[in-house]
């Protein structure tokens, strides 16, 4: 079968291997599509060397069906749909002991710690198995694992119908954002610097304004009455993105730290006291929220075929990642590794 | 009768003025006692001339007697013991309609905004005036504010019996925190570089570390059993404090921000994200702090002779502030003026 694996100082090189077959208590997935996510990109740049095996399979968003099941598994079928909640944890360190496995000491993010989803044939441990309704298309379902992080992020903020939100930064995880926080009746505003991206928020009936506009201060002023945003989502990883995610909250506002801040950021923290603001970290997602991500796409509420810009066949795995990594009119790059039968 | 002016460029001056007599709505009170904060310092080394007019009367933290009401007063009668919550708001705000009045966006700090306690005689709004019970001496209850700020940290935390809170500072406020913190059954550890601030919370039983020891981290780690703490309470203001933390707290830790951050601070984003982290600003008090305040000296939850260190007359009130400016062995410092006929 074909594995897309990333070689150091290289890039991602399709080659033929051989399924691992099901050990005990273990499954065997024929993968779907596997989604290509910003951690992705980095792993591709060499920034995750140390965290993940030279020739290692990638890929932790997916979707599939059960192939085959090792001993000792009882309760799935070959043909099941499937995805998988990528994330394994000791059971044993303070954080799982109060009950964060998610973010457990010793985590094993499937996919970055141990081999990804990017091949034919998959071997997971069953409990990260999450069941998918039949009506539910395998393509659609690739998007559970991002819909996941923005459902965890929204319930991060405890965001209350007709509260204010503030998403900044318009690319997958942003814009899923905006549309969680909407079916939780939150009045949401996006800010993004791409023409292309916003275009595509603003497809989806999302307000979005251009994080480089002249008086952007003025518009978030109109925006939220004067009174500041209740929430805002910090997607973009930058300082500049932070500096507005603090400066745009009003009185207790709470901030969702999403994107990934490589180095130490300025932070007004005088701000943060003089308003009572609440600066909340929210990384990966719990079970409950895979459930709700399954729900949500099930009910229609996320624009699948607004979000999948491209969907490249596993040999061609490698012009997929360099689709996203040259930017550009884009936002989920798909990997169909052809167990849903070509019905891309 | 006698004045503590805050003169620009001088210092405090004691001046003989003519008290205002209570208007419509007013009372006018006698004061017993004055604490000095850090906040006055910062007045009186004109970082806070563009918010205290030249020759204001300054002081917030306060106890005395009901002196005489103006028109319409009712509930109130001469002899009263009293204290105020120095905070005056619009009501009209965004902040204030949406039910946090004590940060309102046009917030009077009474004895900053305008004329404070460290008077003979001060005349206040009464809705300002809270009521103390006879039982509590009025330098006892010079300590309300503070307290109140205390209690309002610890509930911005929302300490439950039994967690780690890691103190960061050791002045009044650090001090009250671990004491009201004590009080929720929290497992308090309080980290202060100084020697004469160490020993004055050893002194009232309180666990504590030195900020400058050599293996800080390891003697956290053990006293957290390496889960790291559960809350952390930034009071020093500083870079170094802030660090602290953020390092020490274990996942889904929380933060409170308690000291003053004049200039923008380097906040280590990657790991509030990483771990879940909550940073929460904590700013002066709500009604309900100050009343839990009182309740709180009344029971004798709060060492008064350890915290107080030195009253002076209000005559001597220049010497008072020089005392605790020059820092050393100095914890809360009164001003007496004279309503509680000199028990000082």
């Amino acid at each position: 079968m074909l594995a897309a694996q990333y070689v150091a100082g290289y890039g991602i090189e399709v080659a033929e291997v051989a399924p691992r077959p099901p050990g005990p208590g273990e499954v065997q997935v024929e993968v779907a599509y596997v989604g290509i996510c910003g951690t992705d990109l980095h792993i591709l740049a060499g920034h995750m060397d140390e965290r993940i095996a030279d020739h290692g399979v990638i890929g932790h968003e997916m979707s599939g069906r059960v192939a085959a099941t090792g001993e000792g598994v009882t309760g799935w079928s070959p043909g099941d749909p499937v995805t998988v909640m990528p994330l394994r944890w000791c059971g044993q360190c303070p954080t799982c002991r109060a009950g964060n496995e998610h973010i457990c000491d010793h985590l094993d993010f499937v996919g970055i710690d141990s081999p990804g989803a990017m091949q034919q044939r998959w071997t997971v441990p069953q409990e990260l198995l999450v069941p998918l309704p039949g009506a539910l298309s395998l393509r659609a379902a690739a998007l559970v694992e991002p819909v996941a992080v923005a459902h965890h992020d929204v319930v991060r903020a405890s965001l209350s119908p007709g509260e204010s939100a503030l998403v900044i930064g318009g690319g997958p995880i942003g814009v899923l954002i905006a549309v969680v926080a909407r079916t939780r009746a939150a009045e949401v505003l996006l800010v993004e610097p791409d023409p292309y991206r916003r275009s595509v928020a603003s497809g989806l009936g999302i307000d979005v304004l251009d994080s480089g506009s002249e008086d952007l201060t003025g518009a978030l002023d109109a925006w939220s009455g004067g009174a500041g945003a209740a929430v805002t989502f910090e997607v973009s990883g930058t300082q500049a993105g932070l500096d507005l995610a603090v400066a745009a909250l009003g009185a207790r506002g709470r901030l969702v730290a999403v994107g990934i801040h490589a180095e130490p950021r300025r932070v007004d923290m005088r701000r943060v006291f003089w308003k009572e603001l609440q600066l909340l970290g929210a990384r990966v997602y719990e079970r409950a929220d895979f459930t709700a991500a399954v729900e949500l796409l099930e009910r229609g509420s996320v624009p699948v075929d607004a979000i999948v810009s491209r969907v490249d066949v596993l040999a061609q795995a490698p012009a997929a990642f360099d689709s996203l990594a040259r930017g550009g009119r884009v936002m989920k790059v798909l990997v169909d590794c052809g167990a849903a039968g070509g019905s891309a």
